[in-house]
C-alpha cells in the first residue's frame, strides 16, 4: 500500500516545528520550511524534506548560525553583496532574492551576491522567485562537496556548481533550467547505489581515466563534467561567480558538508533578476516565450520518442499535481521523519 | 616552406581597406577590421580574417547595412537594448561593451543586449573588453544557422548558442571560457571534413538518433548538446536571453547566414559586465583568482596527462606568440584572400 498523501501545508507545518524546536527563530523556520517545501512540491525531492535531518545535524554540531545577522556588506544601484553569518542558506538567498528583485526593477538587472551562506535548497528555487514578478531569474552557486577535479586531474578541487534560470512564459509554464555542471548530480549516484543499479557510462570514471559504473564505488573515482572539458570549465567560472567574486569559499576551501558539519561552509551563491519590462512590453516578451515553446514542443519527434519537453515543463506538471493531491515521500523518509520528530519532541508528520 | 608570418597590424590594414573599399566608414572599417584581428590573433581562427569573404559576400548582396544608425532604444541604469540596425555586428557589440562596462562603473553590474546585429566574431572578444577595466564580462548570443534540434527531436530550432566569460586575474592569465553549447562547433565539423578525416561519436547523431562520425554526411544529421539534455536547455536559455529578450530572431526565425546572404538575421546578442571593485577590493579579488588558477594547475594529473590548463590561458599563450612574431595564415586562406583584393582592387595583404 503506497504511502498516504501528506498536504504541502502539513509538511511546511512539521518542518516549521522541527527547526523551531532546534533553536529557530519562529519567523526565520516558517521561511525555511516554506522553501523546503516548495522544493518538494516542485519535485526537487533531493533537495527538499530529506535535508532535514542533515541540516539539523549541522545544527545540533554548531555548524549554523541560528540567529544571523544577514547583512548587506557592499552595495551599488544593480548589485548587492550579502553576509550570511553562517546562517541558513534558504535565509540568505530569500533576502538576496527580493533585493535583486527590488534592484531589477529600478536597474532593468541586478546582480546580488552572497558569502557566508549554507546550503539553500535547490537552484531553481531563487530563480523562480524572480517569475511572481514577471522577471527572468538567474542563480549560481558553488556546491556543498567537490566531487570534480580539473580536466585531466586528479584532485578533486570543483564541485557540481549548479546553474539555475527561470523564464516568464504567457499562458505556457514557465522555462526553468536548473542544471549540475557535471553529466549527473551526486545524489543521483547515491540513489543508484541505494537501489543496488548501475550507473551508465559517462557519469563518472575511475582515477584511471576509466569509465566507473558501480555506485558503490563511488569513492574511487569522480562525475565527469558535461561536454568534457567545457563543463570543467562552466564549473569553474560559476564557482568564480558564486564564490571567489564574493569572498565565498572556491576550490580547496570547500568544505565537505556531508563529513564535517562543525565547520563554517562559506557557502556562495548568486542570483540576477532580469525585467523583461526594460527591453519592451512584457506582455509580448511573454507571448514570444510562448511561441518558442510550442514550436520546440510541436515540432518533429525522433522515431519512438513521445513527446518533447521544454525544460521546466515536467516540474511544472509535478507542482500542480503535488499542490492538488499532496506529497508522496517514501516510506523510508516518512520513518526516517518520525523518528527525528520524536527525538525533537515534536508531534509526528501525520499530526500537523 | 612555411607561409611567412603576418605583423597583426598588416592585416588589419589590409582588412579596413577591404571594408572601406566595399563602402563602409573608415571608422567603421578599422572597428570591424581591429576586432576581425584580435579574434586572429587570440587563435579565434575561425572567426576571424576567414570570415572576410562571407562578410563581404553579404554585404554585395545588400544583407548589411553599411551606414547604420545602432542606437539605444530602450535604457535603466543597469540596462541598455541597442537596435543595430542591421550594421555589422562587430560595430553593434563593441557599442554594447563600452555601454555595459561604462554602466557597470556606476551600478556595479550592467546588461546589454542587441537586436537587428549580425555575426560578430567569437563570444570571447567582447566578454576580454572588461577586462582592461578589471571587469568580468559575459557574453551570450544566438548563433546565426539552427543546428541542434530539441532534445528528442528532428527539426533543427536551436543554434550553437555560445556563451563567453571572462574573469580578469592579477599575474595569472586572465580566466576566459567560450563554448558552444554544442560538444563540437560546426566549425570543426567543417574543418574534419576538409582535412578527410572521422568525427569522434559524440559530435553529431543522425535522425535516428544513432553517431553519425563522418562529416561528408553532416546534412544527414545534426550536432549533439553538451550533457545531452541540459545542453539542449543551455542552448534554449541562451537563445531566451541573447534573442528573444531582445525582440531579435530565435527558433524558426533564425536563418541560415551560410545559404541567405541577403534577409535581415536580427542576429540578438548580450553583454554583461560585472565590477569586482563594487564586491570588494579588485586587488583582492584577482589574487583570489590567481591562487584558484595556480591550485587547479598545480593539482595532482591523470596518468599520461602532461599539464593541467585553465580555460583562456592556451588562447592567451597564443595570443602572446601571435604579437611577437605575427599570425600564420594557412595557404589556401591566402590564396583566397589574394584573390580576393585582385577582384576588390586593393593591394595584396603582403603590401600593406
Amino acid at each position: 500500500m503506497p504511502e498516504p498523501r501528506i498536504p504541502a501545508a502539513q509538511l511546511c507545518r512539521f518542518i516549521t516545528a522541527a527547526f523551531e524546536r532546534q533553536g529557530l527563530p519562529p519567523g526565520d523556520a516558517a521561511t525555511v520550511a516554506r522553501l523546503m517545501t516548495e522544493a518538494e512540491v516542485q519535485g526537487s525531492d533531493g533537495h527538499g524534506v530529506i535535508r532535514l535531518v542533515p541540516y539539523s545535524k549541522r545544527i545540533q554540531a554548531g555548524g549554523l548560525n541560528l540567529r544571523p545577522d544577514i547583512k548587506v556588506v557592499k552595495e551599488k544601484a544593480g548589485m548587492a553583496l550579502l553576509d550570511g553569518d553562517n546562517g541558513m542558506g534558504h535565509l540568505v538567498m530569500e533576502k538576496a532574492t527580493r533585493i535583486a528583485i527590488e534592484k531589477a526593477r529600478n536597474c532593468g538587472v541586478a546582480w546580488v551576491g552572497a558569502r557566508l551562506s549554507n546550503h539553500a535548497g535547490p537552484a531553481s528555487l531563487y530563480a523562480r522567485m524572480a517569475l511572481a514578478h514577471d522577471m527572468i531569474g538567474m542563480y549560481f552557486a558553488v556546491g556543498n562537496a567537490n566531487h570534480l577535479p580539473p580536466w585531466g586531474g586528479l584532485d578533486m578541487l570543483l564541485s557540481t556548481n549548479p546553474i539555475a534560470v527561470a523564464v516568464p512564459a504567457g499562458e505556457e509554464p514557465p522555462v526553468v533550467l536548473d542544471m549540475a555542471t557535471t553529466v549527473a548530480a551526486y545524489g543521483k549516484v547515491k540513489a543508484k547505489a541505494q537501489r543496488g543499479e548501475q550507473m551508465p557510462e559517462g557519469w563518472m570514471i575511475d582515477r584511471n581515466g576509466q569509465p566507473l559504473t558501480d555506485p558503490r564505488r563511488a569513492d574511487e573515482g569522480f562525475l565527469m563534467p558535461i561536454g568534457g572539458y567545457k563543463g570543467y570549465g562552466l564549473s569553474m567560472i560559476v564557482g568564480l561567480l558564486a564564490g571567489t567574486l564574493n569572498g565565498a569559499a572556491m576550490g580547496s576551501e570547500v568544505i565537505d558538508f556531508n563529513k564535517d558539519q562543525a565547520s563554517i561552509t562559506n557557502t556562495g551563491q548568486a542570483i540576477v533578476a532580469i525585467d523583461p519590462d526594460a527591453f519592451g512590453d512584457v506582455d509580448e516578451f511573454k507571448a514570444r516565450v510562448d511561441k518558442l515553446v510550442r514550436e520546440l514542443r510541436g515540432s518533429e519527434r525522433m522515431p519512438g520518442v513521445d513527446r518533447i519537453w521544454v525544460p521546466g515543463e515536467q516540474s511544472h506538471a509535478r507542482k500542480i499535481a503535488n499542490e492538488r493531491d499532496g506529497l508522496q515521500l517514501p516510506a523510508a523518509l516518512r520513518t526516517q521523519l518520525d523518528a527525528f520528530a520524536r527525538e525533537l519532541g515534536i508531534p509526528l508528520l501525520q499530526d500537523h
